[in-house]
């Protein structure tokens, strides 16, 4: 299917999908573009740490850890144990194969060289034949406004945290003023289809619709816009999303998902287990999917993407 | 022997003396102060490497690698091993433990520590009692003209090449306009005893002689100064000391070193090996002390360092 495909991702979850569209577009991988959130990415112990644009890269690369989602597998933490020995307190895992992405990605930063094309030149080194572009160049910055704790950075909440704390509101620092890069342009003006992966709608799909003006384009973008439910039976498959919308008023139901997206998709895809669910994303003017989304395996991955990219063949606006 | 004492050193010849004096101290070792070569220092990966301060923290830490003299010991190299999964040439070994201290320290002087204070906080981290001080804050770089391939830097010369090309200059690159800092100033002020320790007389104590106003302050000082030969019957005890030492025009024995330290020493300590060279010793003016320089045990350090306090003991110029 020789389309065009932009994927919206954050971490895992988004990868998952991401990997799937790669192997279902197979010598057209091509022509998938993965635009990554980076309103995680973070400066620690020196080092400019891009947790989701790590994640993509890693999982398209076929080098992810299996179990974990994110990071290398077997990963040592002997630099860590050092850090531990000069008696810092280590609340950030950096696996030393890990390390190795942020220490060629910082001195290439500090070499004044963009995060695209850090990112396409360490994509490259890794053999991914897919486009992953972070959503923009300038420096955005997720702040989580809680109740315990006052603001948090984004990993400050996350993993220092563990996503603990009463979240009252969510910032993206920078995103207003943060512009999407030519590459991102180019790649939504030439979309086919662009799907919002099933990533933590709040925490990892908004920081990229914030950026710019990613929404007005998206809004009136003539490819076909889909979202996946990260919701499935009132749960988050990974991670506080399902926490994080309750919190913030959303209803934590793959209409709640769909609503948040309002005025910016055409269709919506949700679990077998959420069918009941089918006739509200109706109302709401999209056009649903119901499928099995729980990516388990590779095959489920591909399986999905397959499904995603087979119903929207035909609906595009132009064609 | 409540002396103030100073020892110059560059790497492991350096550091083993320096662990022998600070032995020999017992409750006074932190009347020790180890004023160390910078010319060795370098960025590498975007991190700021001091080889030469990192293996005197770590033997005065008891942390070293007891083998190789550098390093700590059973150190892994998996970010070195995904790096070279990224298509790197890895020509210089950043071990994963030593990782944390070069983190560390680029990690302040980023911030816009001085070194001297970089250097202090590891060491006390470190648990360290003595004092070790970078000779300046400012940069020097030791560069190597060779015949078969022009210019080299340092840890090119030394570590990528392994000392191999034909040396025919060095040049300590900031050297002169660079300054002591405060510290060495003062250590130098107080000093009883200033000892050049066994190291590569032109590749790391030369670089110490060459920064600021240091000759002159040696020359003109009120301590005993003595050197000990790094050159036992005409061969360097590790390095490429006698190599460079014939390359340059440097008669490789004990009395070529003493004659390449000019002006700046009361006492020269030579090997028994060497014996016969302690009366063209004296005809140079200086006090010879004929021992066992060979330290391979940490009593074997202990024991030198002794015998050099106790030589010294009495003929101190105040005293």
């Amino acid at each position: 299917m020789a389309i065009n495909v932009v994927a919206l991702a954050g971490g895992v979850g988004g990868a998952k999908l991401a990997l799937g569209l790669m192997h279902a577009l197979g010598p057209d991988a091509g022509r998938l573009t993965v635009i990554v959130n980076v309103g995680d990415d973070f400066e620690h112990y020196g080092f400019y740490v891009c947790t989701d644009l790590d994640t993509v890269m890693y999982t398209l690369a076929g080098i992810a850890d299996p179990l974990k989602g994110w990071g290398l597998p077997d990963d040592t933490g002997h630099t860590l144990d050092m850090l531990r020995q000069y008696g810092e307190t280590i609340w950030f895992y950096l696996g030393d194969r890990d390390l190795a992405t942020h220490i060629l990605r910082t001195m290439r930063h500090r070499a004044g060289a963009r995060l695209t094309d850090i990112t396409a030149d360490l994509c490259g080194r890794l053999g991914i034949k897919s486009r992953v572009l972070p959503v923009t160049d300038a420096r955005v910055s997720t702040l989580v406004d809680t109740v315990e704790m006052g603001t948090l950075g984004f990993q400050e909440y996350f993993v220092r945290e563990r996503w603990a704390p009463t979240v009252t509101r969510l910032r993206y620092k920078g995103a207003e003023s943060a512009r999407l890069t030519p590459e991102v342009e180019a790649a939504l003006d030439r979309a086919d289809l662009i799907v919002f992966c099933p990533s933590n709608p709040v925490l990892s799909i908004d920081p990229v619709l914030a950026v710019g003006d990613m929404r007005a384009r998206l809004a009136a973008s003539r490819a076909r816009r889909a979202a996946v439910s990260p919701i499935v039976q009132g749960m988050a498959l990974k991670g506080p999303a399902a926490k994080l919308m309750a919190e913030m008023g959303i209803e934590v139901t793959p209409v709640g998902v769909a609503a948040h997206y309002d005025g910016l998709l055409d269709g919506f895809v949700l679990d077998v287990q959420d069918a009941a669910h089918a006739p509200r994303i109706r109302e709401l003017g999209l056009d649903p999917l119901v499928t099995d989304t729980v990516m388990k395996t590779d095959e489920d991955k591909r399986r999905l993407a397959e499904e995603i990219l087979m119903w929207s063949d035909g609906k595009n606006k132009d064609l």
